[in-house]
């Protein structure tokens, strides 16, 4: 909203000079004045209309109403910028979180190391924040190779509430399982970029395979989630930043959305 | 957040003049004018805050992570209503309807009369708007005589954008299937109701006999969209304002979530 100020002042002054000196002659100089007022009420009217739009495909990006989708839409940049990088981000990762927490405080367990919870990794367990911070929050056309080079640094943070939400399942004693999109060729970095961020104690860290690349995500982590079960494994919870983490089969007997306005996973 | 302001300002009011009284002979006078602006903008933090939780709140009920939730925070009953009888709650089903239309526009239907989509009723096709106006759009305890004695009177009105989808709908070639927790009991006053909103041409509107009573409506509707695919319909799109009309077995290829800040059904 803000980039679009100067270019739309400029816009509504040029208007309003154009009303002054069409006839500038017939008015007393102080109405000249009040121009600057309507000037701003328009520009608060159309921020206000950008944010309810923007808040609206938000809403509707969240609710998987808008599957796939491949772009920030271009007046919602700014919002999604503002969003993400504010409170109302993390305050949303830290409710979603806390369900999560008293969700699995009320399930009884069977206690014989087969009852799971599952996590995605990137914008669930660690941030890729300082990433997309350099890279318009999104609105950038994804770079894979650049987000490769980030993702090699290891230097990701936790998402705080998600960190809690680990720590407090391991003590109620579910097992761990980190079920991701990035391959196996990073395991090493990602394993070292979990365990400087606070995480340990993991049953398992799944990796997309050679095998598994091209495939969606939906269908992969499906696929890994029903070899768990054939295994016996009983999932109880899975926390996602994408609908993709935690629809399609063998899905939890509760999920969490964690929210992402930056980018969307089929 | 308005009818908390007379009671907030009291209290503030009453710090600012405890204040004034303790040093007011050691200011000059004009200082003291300061106080209602102080005033003022601490009422502002406080409307933020409680717009920044509640509409954290209402991601996390949006993307089913409150799953079930009985009631509205208390401290978002304003929000609610502001949300609900505003344009913004317009808006975000417009979009929702919208990004239907243009998944429905997209798929290649078979056109042996067995595509089918389907609709919730209340808050998805009609709206109860004009009753939960009455009843505090859902912050007070819900009263199942005094909804029956509104659904009884069918004067609710269209959703329009889902009125548009709708009619959009059958000119495509779907059959279009109304799947309700409404009770046989109420067949008569919601095919009227439908009617005099603008809705026609159903296929079939299935509502809950009294074997389904105390079914929760996801394993109700799971149940019957079940039924309609052993009869051999497609189960193309889904459009409804909860989760449960959406999830379970037998699900859509596409569903879209209408929104529902008002109440919560299992």
């Amino acid at each position: 909203m803000a980039f679009l100020r100067p270019f739309l002042l400029f816009c509504l002054i040029s208007v309003s000079f154009a009303h002054e000196a069409f006839d500038s002659h017939l008015l007393p100089r102080p109405l000249i004045l009040e121009f600057p007022q309507k000037v701003e009420n328009q520009l608060e009217e159309l921020d206000g209309e950008i944010k309810l739009r923007c808040d609206s495909w938000r809403f509707n990006a969240e609710a998987n109403n808008l599957s796939p989708w491949r772009r920030i839409p271009l007046e919602c940049a700014e919002y999604v910028k503002e969003y993400s990088s504010g409170r109302a981000y993390q305050l949303d990762v830290e409710t979603a979180s806390k369900e999560a927490e008293i969700f699995a405080k009320s399930v009884k367990l069977v206690g014989d190391g087969k009852d799971v919870w599952i996590f995605d990794i990137d914008e669930t367990l660690l941030s890729n924040l300082p990433y997309y911070t350099e890279h318009g929050y999104g609105s950038d056309v994804f770079n894979p190779l650049e987000f490769d080079n980030w993702v090699q640094k290891a230097t990701a943070p936790a998402l705080l509430p998600s960190l809690k939400l680990y720590k407090e399942l391991l003590d109620l004693g579910f097992k761990v399982v980190l079920l991701t999109g990035r391959s196996e060729s990073q395991r090493e970095v990602t394993t070292q970029n979990l365990i400087d961020a606070g995480y340990y104690g993991w049953e398992r860290l799944i990796l997309r395979t050679p095998d598994d690349q091209g495939k969606l995500a939906v269908f992969f982590k499906s696929e890994k989630r029903s070899e768990m079960e054939n295994e016996g494994y009983r999932i109880i919870g899975n926390s996602g930043d994408q609908w993709s983490d935690l629809l399609g089969t063998s899905v939890s007997l509760r999920s969490f959305k964690l929210p992402n306005a930056m980018y969307y996973i089929s």
